[in-house]
């Protein structure tokens, strides 16, 4: 009984971010520590909002409630979109705003997965997901795939993932570009996750945050441009990592009408809707993205190349998005993982520890090469060989 | 087993607005239509937002993810504001951003009760609230207590509410200045509230979204500011009404450290965290709220008198907030509730239907008197009288 001090079981079932126990260390450190923990951009954005007076006289609107599905001229402009770079069977009616592609995939969460359903979850994954699916009651099943990936690239996803399918799965969630691992996902390996999905009717979440996020011209393919893997997809998409507005809040589904009405509800009952002004402010941003897209997207790559280049680690390639992420096990050799956190910290470099990412990554680190400019990473690299060389 | 092409149970458990299914007929209606429905505001915002290009230099990190409890400046800003006007004893540290009194709400709930747990929910109330008890996987027990209360001021509310508390209550949900009664609770009210509360160690859900929305020069009481009131109740505040920026979503919670630390467990696995850029924007306005605050109010108190002195229907006079909820039961007299509703829109009025607010309410219908402009409220009023009349 949670009466007053208690509080729900829920919130014993998820734990707080991994960072704060580190806090008093950073801010000791100060100005030196070269933060490589958190996943953002130290850069403005490439498009500059419009800030200006005549916003309001367009936008009118803009401090209004909206429709709880998004802004008409937004979720058109965005089909268009997703229709042309995403290659999806899309019209308006077929997108929804939401809060960041983390309400997209708690709503998911909460619209598919009923208490004790299985969700298989292809890690290394973004940490925040294993406990949306807690939240909903479900459990996270974890196929360690990216980085396995990387080391058999022929290997057959399909026979993989199926060794872990019950009779309680009811979904799976994939990632590409993938946050920590850069791996971007091949058409036959979603071939074959897709085979998967459609022969035991498991929706799939495609968590697509880092969209257009790839290097060495490697394509982003969206899984449910698939053969017909469309229908029991739901696609993520965001406007904190290739637009560079994180502050905005702001991200869109791409799904079959009746998904959209079924998470909406769970949308009007966790925030009602993303914000108007938000939504009128991203319109142009996505009308001129052949224009300006790219600019960050090559300097991303120019951070990558600098990072790994100099990493005298021995690391996977990131394909895409902006982090590395690599094994520190050789250097451990019986050593304290958290002490090489601390080593680190004390160093003057932050880091995101593995295990956040999945059960089987507790030797890992995770670094984001893109929230610092390059002549700080150029010291963290330094640092970093120092450390584990 | 909810696999592809089924949804989780509690989608179900959310039935869709009821305002969906007389879309059509309002849209036939088009200008002609009042609409009366919705609960927002006609006039853009008093304060003037400073969507001017030095915005984004005076704050440079307003495209950035934030604190997930908030920008530090705002939080602060505001536990001035809720110290002097709410009578708090908060600091910046017992301050957390939201995404509107909406999400403050769904992650009390999340955080506080478990499945089978009861929450009172004094009545009418809005209806969103209801929908997420039951996402929680609680019981609403829905007590009708404002009406009752303008019928007899002087009823002792705590003797009312004990009899709807079992073993299994562990939450108790207050809106003052209520939607959509108009209700605004006095002291002893509050305290024969808080008695219960403390006796049966009860949290308090506070949503105070109409803050300051008061007429008559009566006074908005916060409940936390009652005896020892504060420790167990969450405090819901929100920019989207006085401050007339809904198209923003953001709102804040005022509670113990320890409250917020466990409810933003479920805000960053619902969210991340509302908008920073939003954040920014509402410092200045927060610190300037008594040079600005007032004109909107007495703007609805001058559409209050326009709308209850011309309805030639038995009403109370709403006391705060800005809706009208009045009983249609003597015009019915055994006619259909919906073909009145009907009615309204064949006559160019859209009404907010009264079982949405609670299950006592099937024959009343609720107002908004601040949506449309003085002149277009003057038609509804004569539009309602031949109806109702």
């Amino acid at each position: 009984m949670p009466k007053f001090p208690d509080f729900a079981e829920r919130v014993d079932m998820i734990t707080g971010s991994v960072f704060e126990k580190f806090l008093p260390k950073m801010r000791q450190q100060g100005e030196n520590l070269v933060r490589l923990h958190i996943g953002d951009t130290y850069l403005p954005p490439t498009y500059e909002l419009p800030l200006r007076a005549d916003f309001t006289e367009a936008h009118p609107l803009y401090n209004r409630y909206c429709n709880t599905f998004g802004v008409y001229e937004l979720r058109k402009t965005l089909a268009d979109k997703v229709r042309e770079d995403n290659r999806l069977p899309v019209t308006w009616e077929n997108i929804m705003m939401t809060c960041g592609a983390t309400n997209a995939l708690s709503v998911s969460m909460m619209g598919l997965v009923n208490p004790g359903e299985e969700v298989l979850i292809l890690t290394p994954a973004w940490p925040f997901f294993f406990g949306m699916v807690r939240i909903a009651g479900g459990v996270g099943v974890e196929v360690p795939v990216y980085i396995r990936l990387y080391e058999q690239p022929d290997m057959n996803v399909a026979d993989y993932l199926s060794q872990f399918i019950t009779s309680r799965t009811v979904a799976l969630y994939v990632n590409t570009p993938n946050n920590p691992s850069g791996k971007v996902l091949q058409r036959e390996h979603l071939e074959q996750i897709v085979q998967v999905a459609r022969q035991h009717r498991l929706w799939i979440i495609s968590d697509e945050a880092y969209d257009g996020m790839t290097y060495d011209q490697r394509e982003h393919i969206s899984i449910a441009a698939i053969g017909d893997a469309y229908e029991q997809t739901i696609s993520i998409f965001t406007f904190s990592k290739v637009y560079m507005f994180a502050g905005l809040r702001l991200g869109y589904v791409a799904a079959d009408e009746k998904v959209l009405a079924n998470i909406n509800k769970m949308i009007v009952h966790q925030l009602y809707s993303p914000s108007t002004l938000a939504q009128y402010m991203m319109i142009e941003p996505v009308k001129t993205r052949h224009q300006w897209g790219g600019e960050f997207i090559r300097h991303c790559h120019e951070l990558r190349d600098l990072f790994t280049k100099n990493l005298k680690l021995k690391h996977f390639t990131p394909e895409g998005a902006y982090y590395l992420f690599f094994s520190i096990k050789d250097y451990l050799r019986g050593r304290d993982y958290w002490q090489a956190i601390d080593d680190c910290l004390d160093s003057g470099v932050s880091v995101a520890p593995g295990k956040d990412f999945g059960k089987d990554f507790h030797d890992y680190i995770r670094i984001c090469f893109a929230g610092e400019p390059p002549e700080r990473l150029a010291i963290a690299v330094e640092r970093l060989n120092r450390i584990f060389g």
